[in-house]
């Protein structure tokens, strides 16, 4: 059922835009939606897909240009004047028009407000770059529908039909008082069924969820998932009515801050997709590694310093890597319940009792692995009854202490305000390897006594 | 702004219910929203909630039920009667409904049905239950308002207003034909400015998007978030209208999905979360670190496999945290970055070109790191020169491979149609620290010659 972006659509793209059809062009695009749009423009080169956007109607380009990855509409918008931009600008809604303006260079985003025709627009897209773009002022629209509570029913109908216009989806009716202070909203049941000599003031709902536009982006998500809202009006510091957070840039942020977590949890530290270039890939990657790096030098000094169990239970080496790995392993499962916990607010209070629970999980899986590689390497690898003791009695208090760093360093973040999502990966992984293998020698060295 | 759940307010609850006072109990919670009721039902225990979802009306538990952590749910639900069940799943949408009830233990199913007065609503149910609860089947809400292509605008309005009671938001209005095929949707705009004598034929829009009962949830995530749809409508086999898909479900799906694969990535292999009892959560870890073991335990093997090697040059031994901690590192990366790009489609065919970018990233990242590591390893652990050597292309070799290793597994994985995400994490640094070790002891061999 849905439209399918085949080859021979793109070939025959390129072909129309090589031999400047324009008519043609149109005619074959007419129907297509602008987030297919937007495929398209990203299969073709940089000229094809700046010769289409000046082609097409700006309406559905803007909305196009919207759907693109940065990377691909920073090209294409370096190739457009400001005049142009300006264009597609105007289509689009002003929280839109905002995010495109703050991806431009500084000295050009004067240039494209300047070329804005609709004045209104202009003041709003400025308003709204003031914010920053995680709060709630900086992810609102100033499109929407609002009305004065003094009004009567058949005059909010006509004033509702014009502002309907410029909102591509109503959601809600906010109601306002002279002072432009958020009051309540109307149902459009209600305002459908009400008598048309009634006033506003008699119908509305007082009862509204808002945000103020410093709240964080995060707790905008929260709440509106919370209560379940399409759209969540914003009030500034005098409680006016200055915009609405609609559910679509929501998902998109839920979907951001999903995409970030995971790539911070890999050691990824910047937002890069498979298709960035290679030197930004390497600033996002290179640093983790660096980490890792030195964690592996710490352990290479750590074995160094027992150099004595070195010459004596030279077999007690070859089980670094486990532990290693076991402590990486069981490290990365307890801080990623625990920042998951913390992201979604299922994790309440009680640290004591997490570490406990931490602790309890960690006996069963360090008991049971324990009890697997005393076995093992007693008969596979020929281990003295002591160094396979010592090997059972490390891995336990490896998983332990991997566990208890994993869980306390990102509850310890999250109290001090920092991402607890930092914490998890090459940190935590890296952290567990040195600490395990410290541990592994002190204990191996208490039980064999070298 | 938002309503605050304190220990004070608990506290007032809990007294109210010991003692009984039903009354005082409905005029506190009496405004409070529904999301908030389940907090508080959180906090009390099992006899005290039990005792709260029976006094406070069904329409306002119901909704609050929805909200809970399967687990709480799961236990006041047991407390109640089939016939008290039933009088919850009355006022909820009939998706919902259709979850809880899949959540029953199966001789209650029937019962529960069984007790449901309304019975359109309980056939609507027993209709979703047998869909996956992963396809638009399982998602979709049987509530929706349609109106028939041959009506006359009147008409229509009179019909949509008794539809819209059972409908908690409009969203859109669809057009079906006698046989309620599905043949577009309805403008709230054209449908208040068209002359009433139209008939709906006139006016409805033709194009809609829709998908099948079958869908995966996964596709239907990926067109609304496309396609920017609050709602999608949903036909049977034969093009019949049978329900919808509300964006808030997705939003659900969307968060439940990024939680799946974040857990994935950390070795968690079921839905657990902090709260989870322990036996689970052993079910969920430890087959995890159990790979992670046997892995630790095939490095062992390796490495007993070159013990003339830690005879002859013993200082190569302390570098193996370092190898493998790299090696772990950036597989967990390459993966990453595959597996993400999988997932939101912006990885595009090209297996070569992806392979031969994460190689030349590599050799970056590896040759720099080679080059600390040959200054540091020759003047803190004085190593010989061709010590040194074998250690740094031993180092680029490995992160090349196991960037390559990252890469291609996922690669593979998605191409066999197998969720690539299980071979991030504990999988691929296993399987990466294994063949870490191998390669840093086959090149030291050719390198040092022994």
């Amino acid at each position: 059922m849905q439209f399918q972006i085949s080859d021979e659509l793109i070939e025959k793209i390129r072909f129309l835009i090589e031999s400047k059809d324009e008519e043609e062009l149109l005619l074959h695009l007419e129907d297509v939606h602008h987030a297919d749009i937007a495929e398209i423009l990203t299969e073709l080169d940089l000229e094809e897909a700046t010769y289409l956007v000046k082609v097409l109607d700006s309406q559905k380009t803007a909305e196009a240009l919207m759907e693109l990855d940065t990377d691909v509409r920073e090209r294409i918008l370096e190739t457009l004047s400001s005049k142009e931009i300006a264009e597609e600008l105007q289509e689009m809604d002003t929280d839109d028009a905002a995010d495109i303006i703050s991806e431009l260079p500084l000295e050009r985003q004067q240039n494209v407000i300047d070329e804005i025709s609709d004045e209104e627009h202009a003041d709003h897209i400025v308003e709204l770059l003031r914010y920053d773009e995680d709060s709630a002022g900086g992810l609102m629209a100033k499109e929407l529908v609002k009305v004065n509570e003094n009004w009567s029913v058949t005059g909010c109908m006509t004033e509702m039909r014009k502002q309907a216009e410029n909102v591509t989806r109503v959601h809600s009716i906010y109601v306002v008082d002279n002072k432009d202070k958020l009051k309540g909203r109307l149902s459009l049941k209600d305002l459908l069924t009400a008598s048309s000599n009634a006033n506003i003031s008699d119908i509305y709902i007082p009862q509204v969820d808002y945000v103020s536009v410093h709240t964080e982006g995060e707790e905008v998500a929260r709440v509106m998932q919370k209560y379940d809202l399409e759209a969540i009006p914003v009030v500034d510091e005098m409680g006016r009515l200055v915009g609405r957070v609609t559910i679509d840039d929501i998902v998109d942020f839920i979907r951001e801050e999903a995409e970030r977590d995971y790539q911070m949890a890999a050691g990824i530290s910047e937002d890069v997709v498979a298709d960035s270039n290679i030197f930004k890939q390497t600033r996002a990657r290179l640093p983790w590694l660096l980490i890792g790096m030195f964690g592996g030098l710490g352990a290479a000094s750590i074995i160094s310093g027992f150099s004595s169990m070195m010459e004596l239970f030279p077999k007690l080496l070859i089980f670094v890597p486990l532990i290693q790995a076991t402590a990486g392993n069981v490290g990365v499962q307890s801080s990623a319940i625990v920042v998951q916990g913390l992201a979604n607010g299922s994790l309440r209070g009680h640290i004591w009792g997490r570490l406990a629970k931490e602790a309890s999980l960690a006996l069963v899986n360090g008991i049971s692995i324990a009890i697997i590689v005393f076995i093992i390497s007693s008969y596979f690898f020929s281990t003295s009854y002591t160094e396979s003791v010592s090997i059972g009695i490390a891995l336990i208090s490896v998983i332990l202490l991997a566990a208890l760093i994993g869980t306390f360093i990102p509850i310890i973040l999250d109290k001090n305000n920092i991402d607890p999502a930092v914490a998890t990966g090459p940190f935590i992984t890296t952290s567990n390897d040195v600490f395990g293998i410290l541990t592994y020698f002190l204990i191996a060295k208490a039980v064999l006594g070298f």
